[in-house]
């Protein structure tokens, strides 16, 4: 397929130097302010290059990658709240002329869902998401394959608050202290609120919802609390029984929840690191558990290029 | 899709009891001696009782429901080994026809898995066999969306040898005290051999391998040793350092092994009682862990049930 990439974060980048791998030729490439365009394939290596020494993609205007002649288009710019600009306008417009759209971004999956699955039903485009939730993880292609049979998910969603909960369990550490340890390893951002404030793991499991029930959940409709509050005395009160404390996402019963929950210390879903979970709860197969990495640009990417694989050929 | 089910076993019954939940008809049903042939469906609540209360199926020859007419063939007769029949008969009748097959049934798979591709490509059905790998957790679904990218699997993939040494080690029992109790719980056969030899395991790593190398491997290109041997006292010693015994199947490096193996105790793959769990290792997205119900009727069905609805209608 002819991809245009949208977005030249780490996921975005990834794509552009993992598509060939996969068979696939990136047409275009866009970050906020340039563009490469090139209908034979963009030279993936150089545009890596500009874009690490010089900050620029190409020398054309973004505008240029988004009317480029793609088969797909992978929205990989930032997860932005509320109107969910500028993912929405991007899968708008992909759908509008009929191609497809692969989504690691999160914003108009778990915002704006019901509006991107109406223009997907007018559209000859399909729109798939499997990075927007737990990265490397297969949770929406293994969801599609149990049709239907999944009742419930949750898990560890945030490798961020993940890392820094169980540093703060392994070694006896206070949350800011592991904060800052995190943000020195590239583990945590330097403004960590979408992480540690729960909004990040909220808005898949709102996507999640999405999914499960064919609804239309909003980030406003989830029950959020976040692990910036929590006392390095409550885990160690946990370990003294044996416990632990993670920040756990879930969706059961048309709810979404997201909070700090105590959990067994060597029990399935209490992953150490930045490693994710997800739990699945079915009807027939018992409960599934996934674990991996949930972000990363490679294994992001690698979701993006499953998606990539699995849509159908444009009519 | 109209379901021709061979083999009335726990998973045969499951897939006649769920299938209809699934969107699909069973129009015939055989277990060795007999079989129930209904064009419009058959009567499954009474195909059930009738096998319970009076050990048959139905009225009809096993033939009638190899020659119905049906979509797809779900092959629930037993795993055998060397020549795999009957199962591996069952699959060449079925392509011949162009119909569709779906196994449970590891023994065609494991023994004789050029030949069932060979067929395959002769026919215009397809074959598939998600049940027989794992049973609830869908692990060639994900090889397959991965693309060529896992370098690896190993994991837990019997839970009657799994049950046996999670026992041994938790309560420091000896292993012929608990396979006792594990027949008494039903976790067990009479006969363990296939799951304590590790014949079992290492057929799962034979398909495994099969679908990771695109080759033929048979159950004699395996490196396989048992629990059988296992002395209590060697879990106690591993466990003074920390560590367990859980019979492990790998493939990796063009290698088929399963063996008893040490690992740390709460490591991701000492999983315990009858749970499997795989890993893969992959090129760009990391390690996967896939753990759930291995074995079971419905948990199995839900897997044969999810293969037939990924058929392709049948042209």
């Amino acid at each position: 397929m002819k991809l245009a990439v949208v977005g030249a974060g780490a996921v975005g980048t990834s794509v552009v130097e993992l598509a060939g791998e996969y068979g696939h030729d990136v047409v275009a490439v866009a970050d906020s302010a340039t563009a490469a365009v090139d209908e034979g394939g963009v030279d993936a290596e150089g545009v890596l290059a500009r874009k690490r020494d010089e900050g620029v993609v190409g020398d054309a205007n973004p505008e240029a990658a988004l009317s480029a002649d793609y088969d797909a288009l992978v929205e990989a710019t930032p997860t932005t709240l509320g109107d969910a600009q500028p993912g929405f306008s991007h899968v708008e417009r992909a759908l509008g002329r009929d191609r497809h759209v692969v989504l690691a971004n999160k914003g108009p999956l778990a915002e704006r869902y019901d509006e991107v699955r109406a223009l997907e039903a007018d559209s000859r485009g399909t729109v798939l998401f499997e990075a927007a939730v737990g990265g490397a993880i297969p949770i929406l292609s293994t969801i599609d394959d149990l049709n239907g049979q999944v009742t419930a998910a949750r898990g560890v969603l945030n490798g961020t608050a993940n890392f820094i909960l169980s540093r703060m369990a392994a070694e006896g550490l206070d949350y800011e202290h592991v904060l800052a340890e995190a943000q020195d390893l590239g583990v945590a951002e330097a403004d960590p609120t979408f992480d540690v404030e729960g909004t990040d793991a909220a808005l898949k499991c709102v996507i999640l919802a999405n999914v499960l029930y064919e609804d239309s959940y909003a980030l406003a409709d989830a029950e959020v609390e976040g692990i910036a509050d929590l006392p390095g005395s409550a885990l160690e009160l946990a370990a003294e029984d044996g416990r632990t404390i993670r920040l756990i996402g879930e969706v059961a019963d048309g709810e979404v929840r997201v909070g700090p929950r105590l959990l067994p210390e060597n029990g399935t879903l209490a992953v150490s690191g930045t490693l994710n979970i997800i739990q699945l709860e079915t009807k027939h197969a018992g409960r599934l558990n996934i674990s991996g990495r949930g972000a990363g640009g490679p294994e992001t990417a690698s979701a993006v290029l499953a998606d990539v694989g699995r849509l159908p050929p444009l009519e």
